[in-house]
């Protein structure tokens, strides 16, 4: 049995990574931290677990890499970086769930999270965990930086249309709709019930820390620098994720040709859904799931594709794409734990 | 008093209506029409208006004109289109809050909604009731065409930068997400509240009736013909409509100077609000209000406009407008019944 | 005009308050505290206020109560109690709507909410402000005790069958289910959004602090101590409060004769409304209004009443008693700026 | 692989048949049935099993009970009734989530149902579905009938105590509290989101169809007849429901004693969980499983015991249940494709 720590277990994405982890047939989970929780059992702190494990949570310390084959780490961002390469030093591998290590470039990090990234040389080991995009390298990889969620929705979404010459790569804007889970479990004004239900509302347009993320990985595609204008906003739901995204198309296009595109493109992988034509992403169809389903719409009167995207944000969007990316390390299946349909209704 | 009916007075614009009318002091309600409740008192069918009223539903009939000042319509699309001539013969004006004759030219409304408009006297005679645009002429009208939710959240919106040649009128994208009474009290399987809860969606895509409203009232601001792409979502709350919208800049602009402009153009305005600088349009900011709340951010990276607005698709996007409206063509102070501030929390 | 502050007015009873009170045609809100917001704009912080209010947060200080004839206290519980006294020296009179001051016995405060009661001689003074109980003690009294919002959604219920001889009083159980904005504003993990979204749980069972207000009130009716099983359950959604309240019968009773004798008890009370013989009480038709539906049904086979009631504990089960408390305080008519049917849907 | 067919597959409960069965290592899904979706997949209809199986609905007909060795009845009540005998001719074994053979008296059948029960002799062959009571007999059963989720949900809270002599079993009152979802697909208004949404209501108080049920049992067990206040909530959330019930003491019982007989007396059961003491069950904490969660809680002051019993109401509750049983008519381990924890947030 494969040895795995999950560091921040009783966050969210820590909860989700139990919740999937719990199941698989190849792993043994042998170490949860917790500073809140420390020294209590986990299926005390969460009843959805009982039954299911004698867990008790931990404080993390360095230490825990020694007893891991592989290393979760669900911790907020720009906490776990500095931790990151103590441990490195062992046999373990990292699959850091946090922003600090998904940005190849310790400059445009510094610029969108306002601090400096000082641990340059594990950064320069990093790979992006977006199998779809970076499969071979994360076989090899020692430290893997596991993609938010936005970025995942937008990027699935947009890149079989990079290289194809049919649209302005210029023109690209994301309006995305969230789930409130996505915040994570800190207490905020914000998330709390009475504030954010029967409320939609956007939040950090133009300065959010996801677009350079989505950005980096469509120019890593078009082989230029490419920006977008990427909006988030907040729903009333526990999960989900919706990207709605527009490009201007550079010359007409039929719908069934960009569908018999993205079927192709898209044909061995197997958490990638194109949706039947005519039809468009809903958050319900992957919830719990890790798919990601993608809708396709041509508005030929404005000369502009529109695509849906939908994703579990704690699945796809942060859990099970981290289980995705550790199944891949580890050459197992990559569906292992994974391949269940959504919970509908 | 001024006599008011209300034809359709059990779907969700029609209960609308009468919350707010009940509540308005130079008014009275002289008939209620439900062709399902017919003979039903109201408070029996719906008991949230329990001491409220007497009243009891009728069926409708042409008859019902002669026995109101204001005729408020609230039927389906294309179900009142043939009853209004007969409505407008004696002193009866009438409101009308369904499609049927918002669109000036019967070609495009026919290119629309598949079917013909076989009214195209009374169409000529309609003026579009959005009062930010069209005051002067709602004043006098004997037909008042209550404008749409979508329309009026983006006409609102966009209507400033129209003349001010900044921006690209070429390139407006607008993405809108709307509560589940936005689609009525009909029954269906898409509002049934286990198939929409913890659920977002698109529909309509490049293919939704609200679009030509949009480019009518934008393209007469223009003066020549304008097209948007406008793309519709059902989120999961009952009320409240947010249209997110994107426009080029033709050149480099400051926030301040897009506030500044935004706070004179609607500085007369009982129910527009321009947000603060830096904040953005939140549905549940507006609940069970007649406002419309703008929020403005540019986003400079890519030269473009981001827009918010957040009305309640029941009231500023339907029966709250109609009284505005009403309270127009009868002369009375514009707020009447409508001036309070939205539910919050 | 009739000055009024309200401290506290940054929690959800603070904000209702505003609510009503803005709209109120013979008051003028003179000051509004908020230890967390001071120096902010009530509009800034609130924007569902834009346009209504310039009004600024201040800190509390005793010397508010010489600005107003009326202070409303929407503060923690126990955090209100000593300040009490300060502000009853001069000519300001004082609605609590904390539980300082409900209980009679200090005794009973004590032993329920395990802090001494230390303002014996204010509690003395106090009266509690159930309109439909003690109205004409209301009138005149100095500090009003602003009830629970589960206390009066049983107490308003069970009420009527008190003096009848027909129930056993010892047997009453109050099942009841509230909204998650009764848990205020204040950060908790187990009000934020996606813990208690898709959730109903039960919390306090035989312990809630609310328990002796009931039974305070239904002994002094029966005029002997009656004990009540009381049983809070949180549900996913904003407002609202219904209560199922079982009692047995000590003959055989029917439900006509039942209906009868409520409508007849309560046909002076302009906010309590008895449903139809057959309908049982929802939330939602009394949503954002000051009414206190109530739903009577017989278990013949078990010869057993249950009635059903519902409020919107923010309204009636906080803020709206206030305000009526107010309103029969000044010799207003008690209706004035409650008058109005709940937001359906 | 064994056969099974599921009839009444795009209901809810059919959808959650259809996830729990499609990841079940040793079953083969033959045929689905809908009349509404014949001739359509599965997956066009509802994506959420896009990449699952080429199922395609076609219509019922008494042929499909050659194809299966298990065949699923998800139909509405007193339809499938009649069907039944034709469908146990053969080899074919059936489990009826349907009401139709729960009561084991056609007589009680008839009283609350309203229609005469004809077919006497496949109702004496069916064992009612409740593992932790009637297992052995459902091992060999030709007909199981699934119990209704408000049944599985009181009846496992109150089965450990009627033995016990502790408490006066003609007290019983349960108060059950329900998500949206299992008033099932078809299309009602009080189904509406918008109808339901930020609702809580009560109905059938005392009239309810799932009475006699749980008096079936509870007498079974107790040896003499039992009857039971029932009383159903609609709750805004789609899964889930709460059982709260109440019982009187016969004599003063510690919480501690309590524990430990809930414990013993369901410590081989893999799907009952007992809370630890001073808890209490939340719908959220079975969400998509298939636990019953069981809080126990004494209110000394009136001597009588509070039991909060939570289930997923489409799996424990339904379609879970169902499975179980399929299990255990198998052969197989009972947990198979049952064996996970809840979704949760």
């Amino acid at each position: 049995m494969i040895k795995v720590g999950i560091a921040g277990a009783s966050g969210y994405t820590g909860l989700e990574l139990l919740r999937l982890l719990i199941k698989h047939p190849d792993v043994e989970i042998t170490a949860v931290t917790s500073e809140k929780h420390q020294g209590q059992k986990l299926a005390d702190v969460f009843p959805s677990f009982g039954g299911f494990s004698d867990l008790q949570f931990v404080s993390l310390s360095p230490a825990i890499a020694d007893t891991c084959d592989i290393l979760f780490l669900a911790l907020p961002h720009t906490t776990a970086m500095n931790q990151v390469p103590a441990f490195l030093t062992g046999n373990c591998r990292v699959i850091d769930l946090s922003a600090d290590y998904r940005l190849k470039s310790a400059e445009i990090f510094e610029e969108w999270y306002s601090v400096p990234h000082e641990q340059k040389e594990a950064l320069s080991q990093a790979v992006y965990g977006l199998p779809e995009m970076h499969r071979d390298n994360i076989r090899s990889a020692k430290l893997v930086a596991n993609p938010g969620c936005y970025p995942t929705s937008v990027t699935l979404a947009v890149a079989p249309l990079v290289k194809t010459g049919w649209v302005d790569l210029d023109t690209i804007i994301a309006d995305c709709k969230s789930g409130v889970s996505g915040a994570g479990r800190k207490l905020a004004t914000h998330t709390q019930f009475a504030e954010c239900n029967e409320a939609v509302s956007a939040y950090g347009l133009a300065t959010h820390r996801h677009t350079p993320e989505i950005e980096q990985e469509i120019s890593a595609l078009a082989g230029r620098d490419i920006r977008v204008t990427f909006s988030p906003h907040l729903m009333p739901m526990t999960r989900g994720m919706l990207s709605t995204i527009y490009i201007n198309l550079k010359k007409d296009l039929e719908l069934e040709a960009l569908g018999k595109h993205y079927r192709e493109y898209y044909k061995n992988e197997p958490f990638v859904r194109i949706l039947n034509l005519g039809t468009f992403a809903n958050t319900h169809h992957v919830a719990a799931s890790n798919f990601c389903d993608i809708g396709l719409q041509i508005d030929s009167r404005n000369r502009r594709i529109i695509l849906t995207s939908a994703i579990d944000n704690l699945v796809k969007g942060a859990a099970g794409q981290a289980v995705q990316n550790m199944n891949i390390m580890l050459g197992l299946d990559e569906k292992t734990a994974l391949d269940s349909p959504g919970i509908f209704p």
